[in-house]
């Protein structure tokens, strides 16, 4: 955590930011957010990242008392008192303190700086595996606070090995806790279309990668492709090697991973000099 | 919200009561809370909340820093501060600041009083409606705070003037979003056993009427009912007589929950001079 942060209408020192308990953010787990990086002092892919914000707030009923101009001017003097050249931005949006302890009223806005740490080098090179778990995220394209199932997983994702899950439902996949998936299979790329978060990253790829086919993609479809990666702010695009036991291909990082990795950096860097 | 609380180890003014915003109870909804009753300034079914409590932390892998003992001195303590006649207790166990902000740590633990509102008489004489909803929660036995879904949801349910919702999965009912439900056919009485928070007030009943059966039950079933109703701490025992636009047995609250409905008033208030 960096030193200041914006906590209701201001910028203070992050240690003082604080809540009420009883905010349904907390009781109820009920909230907004998002979270994006900064590279060379620019927060990239700031535009998408505030819309998406924006867009959370209205889905879950939650006022926004700033514009998306202001959002933006109250994160770039964040940057500058923070001297956050490389780091992360997380905005955050309570479902504030409700009569009933229910319904969602006026809550607090935070919005903080961050140190980040990627993935070390050797799981872009060799991949990682995921964990399977039968489960499907509700209103998963919203940006909600709701983690408390994955986070209480991870003990057991951890002890298996694996650097995170993969939920499918009915045989067919979604996404990762925090990632959004896609396997490559006699060239053709694929991701699935629904149960997901709407990743910003993802729609980089989609960009990148024009031909990207957006159709439900059965768990067996992804035993059997030749290659898989996921995608997210913090993990970039970090290829999948393993499921479970089962090796995705021949159990290494593809040659259209590989390719779509290094374009996506070349991708970052653009952004970070506009 | 009564005048004191307890946060973080003191009885302090319930509106000073904070917690930073960067802990996972409200970046990740990571928590557990639980939630009960003073009936004549006594905490009621005291030890069986408190167990619940107790659970839900170790099962979460959260530390809470107090016996069960402790936790009952407190709680009485803030009762005669707070003159509680008869309110609401609710405590709260948030996930921590985490380094990585994302696994679970030390958190703060919470104890607030409240004022407590009964749902109106006409609803225990007339019966409620549940809106029925595909959805079944995951660690549902676990008292998380993670209750984003129905939060979100509500504004739906009350817009098609129903009580709460019903959830069913497969075709298989299990819960109401705060609330056991039990159903009654040819003098059985039944509840599901599995995706269910054991509740309190469902332990009552069980206890209460012997021999429950605790098993699967199908949406259809629910729907050929006889009586149906639901338990909470908040709800006691209340009828339900519609579940969508389906008239549950006679559409009235039926000669069984009426006698349950007794019964546990009697066993409230014996608990409550004890």
């Amino acid at each position: 955590m960096k030193q200041f942060c914006f906590a209701k209408d201001q910028i203070i020192p992050a240690a003082e930011a604080s809540i009420h308990p009883m905010d349904i953010g907390l009781i109820r787990g009920y909230g907004i957010f998002d979270f994006f990086r900064t590279s060379n002092y620019a927060p990239l892919f700031l535009s998408d990242y505030l819309d998406r914000f924006i867009r959370s707030a209205e889905k879950t009923h939650l006022t926004l008392n700033y514009s998306k101009e202001e959002l933006k001017q109250i994160i770039l003097e964040l940057i500058e008192k923070n001297n956050l050249s490389d780091g992360g931005i997380r905005m955050l949006l309570s479902g504030g303190v409700s009569e009933n302890h229910f319904s969602p009223t006026d809550g607090s806005l935070f919005i903080f700086n961050e140190d980040l740490d990627f993935p070390p080098k050797e799981k872009y090179e060799a991949g990682i595996k995921l964990l399977p778990i039968e489960h499907v995220r509700y209103i998963a394209d919203i940006k909600t606070t709701n983690y408390a199932f994955p986070v209480w997983h991870s003990k057991i994702w951890k002890q298996e090995g694996a650097e995170d899950v993969l939920y499918h439902m009915n045989g067919y996949i979604s996404e990762s806790s925090r990632s959004n998936i896609f396997i490559i299979k006699n060239g053709e790329i694929a991701t699935p279309d629904k149960h997901i978060l709407h990743g910003i990253t993802r729609k980089r790829v989609l960009e990148l990668a024009k031909n990207v086919a957006i159709r439900p993609i059965s768990y067996e479809e992804l035993l059997q492709a030749d290659e898989a990666f996921i995608t997210s702010t913090t993990k970039k695009i970090l290829p999948v090697t393993k499921v479970g036991e089962k090796a995705i291909g021949i159990g290494k990082v593809g040659p259209e991973t590989q390719k779509l990795m290094s374009a996506f950096a070349k991708m970052e860097q653009k952004s970070s000099q506009t």
